[in-house]
């Protein structure tokens, strides 16, 4: 693999959740709504930033890539049971979105914990028209769409305090 | 040590959750509001057994002695800067008091994060009486009793569908 | 779903790891060789009972039903690019396979951490001949073996100190 | 707090381990010994810079800070009972150690995982000095260590196939 292969993959990952019906702006709004009442001069382009930002990851890249195939595999009747039905029913037993989900999080640290499971919980804007769709399997997409809105607040929650480091 | 050491240490617990002004009925009212929409039998009594059982695990009573003992010391001025002030702040860029929730939340599965995220967002009940408490430092009492009552809640849905196991 | 549904899951389980080579047995070895030196009574028959309890637990079910589907189907080719490649080379900093074996070893805490990342690294007995098979995906297969001898390693471990809670 | 305070809490910390007994040379050693079987070309001077790096992040920062404050409290003979025993017995059970290590070894992702549990099991170069010293409290320590170590290995491993992106 040379090194041209993170951008790449950047925008599969980006392609693949517009192809699940999912705008970087629609997590942006998330953002935008979460931080808001922290920092009163916070933009809509800024939460924009963050949400690619935090998807310039790999780790963030790979949550996304194996979730969502998981999603795309299952809608097409290729898993098998009893793997199958759990995601098709999105079984609140089931905790492997949470952990994938985790993953994405945590790469600004676990202070983005939090607004996770307040989004997950709650599943404002794009969050629950995921979960209103009929026919389609996406366990992973909601957890995903709130793990990434979380993982850019605490990007902008870091930066608010931080001097730059360069890494 | 000998085998009765874990009861012990569970009372020990319970004892310094009063201490701190938390008693187990006021995380066992949190897990009912949190569960009652999914289980219209769901009792008082119950989710007051569920929290006793969470607490019933070492790892449980571990995170809740490591963190009120942190709460405590920087109560009596006894850590050191910058720790000292980040702790009596609550900086929500701090992220270890989180971490440590994490250890309780986990003790029934990834399923508890959203429950825990969702408390730690919106501070319902007891959690909001213990972050307006002035002169206290509750940086990590207040993530800790989110943290048990998510975990009381994932034991209760796991118990909803399985058979006993004994373990 | 009815209360029959855990052991039945468990039964899929065990099925899915000996078609992809690995029985109970084999991990009960790795088990054994951990903790023989901490507990010299310490029989083979107890470690096989050990994982035999880890593999009744719904989170370590689903993350083995989980990442045994990707590892399949990325074999029989139904896995889009980039992931096929990333999944077909095992590559290294995919991160994914880790994740997911932390949703098993955290089921009996995080003590089970550093004997996940010990054989991990050194493969040894069962996991090293999973890694040196040809023409085979077990990206996540390897990483789940370890996991799973980690928790059973756990179990043990809590069980030497502790009395019976029976939960 | 303006925005000066993160490279002081930076310099905190490294003097923190100073005082604890270890220089950042003793950990650049074994990410050195960890990757140079991986990279023929590593040098020791990049290893360093690896360890300052990990070291810039403010999670890493913080839970170093509450890991040694507990080992020093603890020493002083300011941490009640039970805790105080747990952490001069450096009890196996507890967990916490290893908890507040993954926030360290996380923040490159979940690829260090591996060669946290393995250095924390073998106990190489420092790590097997600081468990050989009577009369100090070095629980939190040595998985400490143990962390930065393995994620300063992991940002070796990302910055391998990485093109820069600036955060």
């Amino acid at each position: 693999m040379d090194k041209s292969q993170t951008p790449d993959n950047r925008t599969i990952t980006i392609d693949l959740l517009a192809q699940r019906g999912v705008c970087l702006e629609d997590i942006a709004h998330l953002v935008l709504e979460l931080q808001k009442g922290y920092y009163s001069d916070l933009t809509f382009a800024e939460c924009l930033e963050s949400v690619m930002r935090v998807l310039d990851k790999r780790e963030v890249q790979n949550a996304i890539l194996t979730g969502l195939t998981l999603d795309i595999l299952t809608e097409r009747g290729l898993v098998d049971e009893p793997l199958a039905s759990i995601l098709r029913n999105d079984d609140n037993l089931y905790g492997i979105d949470e952990i994938l989900s985790l993953s994405i999080v945590n790469v600004y640290g676990s202070i983005g914990l939090t607004n996770f499971g307040y989004l997950d919980k709650l599943k404002p804007g794009i969050i629950g028209s995921i979960n209103g769709k009929n026919n389609r399997v996406n366990t992973f997409l909601d957890d995903i769409v709130a793990a990434i809105a979380a993982a850019a607040s605490a990007r902008i929650a870091h930066r608010a305090r931080a001097v730059p480091t360069g890494d």
